[in-house]
């Protein structure tokens, strides 16, 4: 079997741990699209109750010529399984099969399967290799690319992690078909966010392309998976441990995982705070003074075209703000203490930077119901 | 307050991830050890029951210096513990604490405490810095250098965990004196292994001088711990993650892990098991012709001087000799099922490669009580 033609293919380019990443339709069902990693006896398909009743077989048919045994492990499907628990139930499975230091894993699902597998490969015998098959828009554009691995604690996101690269990225196109539409809006939080940060040409194009990515046009979704790729490998490439410019990619984030953190993980989806914290975020830059209040409205309003919240939650009645601040002083960009935020500072310029906390409450109060 | 001046100093070469190995008594109280670490705001100082007691407070105040605030865990004692139940109690402290992206761990104790302490610093907020403050002489022989950090799955040993360099090793003489004789073995073991693989001087050496060394003759153990460490650093400079040269390092571990994994952690110490592993792979490789009998008394001999057991337990009534397979087969050096041994094949040889069942079930046999 062939494969597509069509495929296009954006590089990160990070030396001897440099990977391709495909962004085509029809991927999944083309034993083409797994050739030429290395050789191993055994895989692991490592998905969820949503996703791998979907695909999971569909890979397993394209992985079997490649392997002597492949393997499934079903995972609970959501952010408040993304726990050392369900880590564990990866590890069991790697070792009930008798999985070696070469066996490839396999993450197809969204995000949070994603961060899980990378990071169970990663501490696997310390480290074996493994592949991103994202099946959500968000985990295309952006969790499946750049070797951010990890799972939550209960203070804080994402806070016990690896960064440890894929070998190779497989964006089917196709997948996204099946995508509620809630998770949908969700991926184009991570979409618009390339925007303010590094191209605004890319938010042009997002603005007058809203309504074919929310109708599932095929090119439109190629196009947006495309850019969003070629600009984080372009971050990853110069930053690959975010020692510097790679923070500006956390754009909104920071409210971000105060609100997924405040509500209690998996109430609202992750992009869905992303969207939310960067219409906080860019308020946050006009009270510095680094943006007008033109550019914050154009945001939002795009934010909230794409079916996302822009209002952001109360997260305790009284003293809203100050709840606000405590979860985001663990945040990890956090520095001695300091919050700093992901600030936009110009066209398609974003830096990192701490705020007077008198600021951002006046920002939260601004922002928050 | 001044370095001491008899400080010997390993240097682990790796590129930008080199540190060095101070080796000497009386380190421990003088904060001039600890200088020129990267800045940070805090420590978290990662002890166990018995250590921390006799030592927490004189590191505590030799950091204090250093850093704005110097914290402590307490984690409970023995490999039974090193789990992820226990690894979470590091992670607790390090978000109760606030503790951010510069926070540096530093390992107070033997092996478990070492691999604890450097698996949460790979993994905090996806890597912090560590330093390793080993008071056994298993841990400054062996598990403090080269960077491999983890912790125990009940199927299996060290199965999940990372490669990530401490930046420095501190090797304070001193604290062997409170070691008690079980362990003072138990590290022996590591010592002798070095010269069967490595340096049959050392080997006559280590022959030579047994006797001053379980008096704990201060120059003796200062001797052995500066050769071990060079051995080991010569090994890992090479190759640092395992991919040949390194799994030398591992004679005797593989029939040990079965033992330890078969009784159950923390009944036999790890040293011990290696110890008797050694005696099996030293006979394994006269079994396959590597080397003649009067090598595996020799060695047999020396084991059995240091204080550790030179006959395997019995892991089963019946078929003991599956029980050792079955447990060895998940060993992480096995290849697509096959068990792969360290064995001597010259003087000061070492090589990993397969054997026949039926030749390893002889030498369990042969070995086992």
């Amino acid at each position: 079997m062939q494969e597509p033609t069509s495929t296009r293919c954006v590089q990160i380019d990070l030396g001897d741990r440099s990977y391709p990443i495909l962004i085509a339709p029809d991927l999944l069902d083309h034993s083409a699209t797994f050739a030429g990693l290395p050789a191993a006896t055994s895989a692991l398909i490592v998905s969820n109750t949503a996703v791998a009743p979907l695909y999971a077989q569909r890979l397993h048919a394209s992985l079997q010529g490649h392997y002597k045994t492949v393997h499934l492990v079903t995972l609970p499907d959501g952010e408040a399984h993304k726990n050392w628990q369900t880590l564990n139930l990866i590890f069991d499975a790697l070792l009930n099969h008798g999985c070696d230091r070469k066996t490839v894993l396999f993450a197809l699902g969204g995000g949070v399967v994603g961060d899980m597998t990378g990071y169970a490969a990663a501490s696997y015998m310390r480290g074996v290799p493994f592949v991103q098959v994202p099946t959500t828009l968000l985990s295309q554009v952006d969790s499946s690319v750049g070797g951010k691995t990890g799972i939550n604690h209960p203070l804080g996101k994402n806070m016990i992690g690896a960064f440890y690269q894929p070998l190779r990225v497989v964006c089917d196109l196709d997948t996204l078909k099946t995508l509620p539409d809630r998770e949908l809006s969700a991926g184009l939080a991570e979409v618009i966010k390339y925007g303010p940060i590094a191209d605004l040409a890319f938010l042009d194009w997002i603005e007058a392309n809203m309504d074919r990515l929310l109708a599932r046009d095929a090119d439109a979704l190629a196009h947006a998976v495309q850019r969003s790729c070629e600009i984080k490998a372009w971050v990853v490439g110069q930053d690959e441990r975010e020692s510097g410019l790679r923070a500006i990619l956390n754009f909104g984030h920071t409210f971000g995982h105060a609100i997924e953190a405040g509500m209690g993980y998996g109430q609202w989806l992750h992009g869905e705070a992303v969207g939310c914290g960067m219409v906080m975020a860019a308020q946050l830059s006009s009270e510095l003074g680094l943006v007008d209040a033109a550019f914050v409205q154009r945001l939002r309003t795009l934010i909230q075209r794409a079916g996302l919240p822009v209002v952001g939650p109360r997260l305790r009645a009284d003293d809203n703000a100050g709840r606000y601040l405590d979860l985001m002083r663990v945040d990890k960009k956090a520095d001695a203490g300091e919050i700093r935020f992901v600030v936009i500072d110009g066209p398609s310029s974003a830096s990192l930077r701490g705020a007077p906390d008198a600021v951002v409450r006046k920002v939260i109060d601004a922002c928050c119901v």
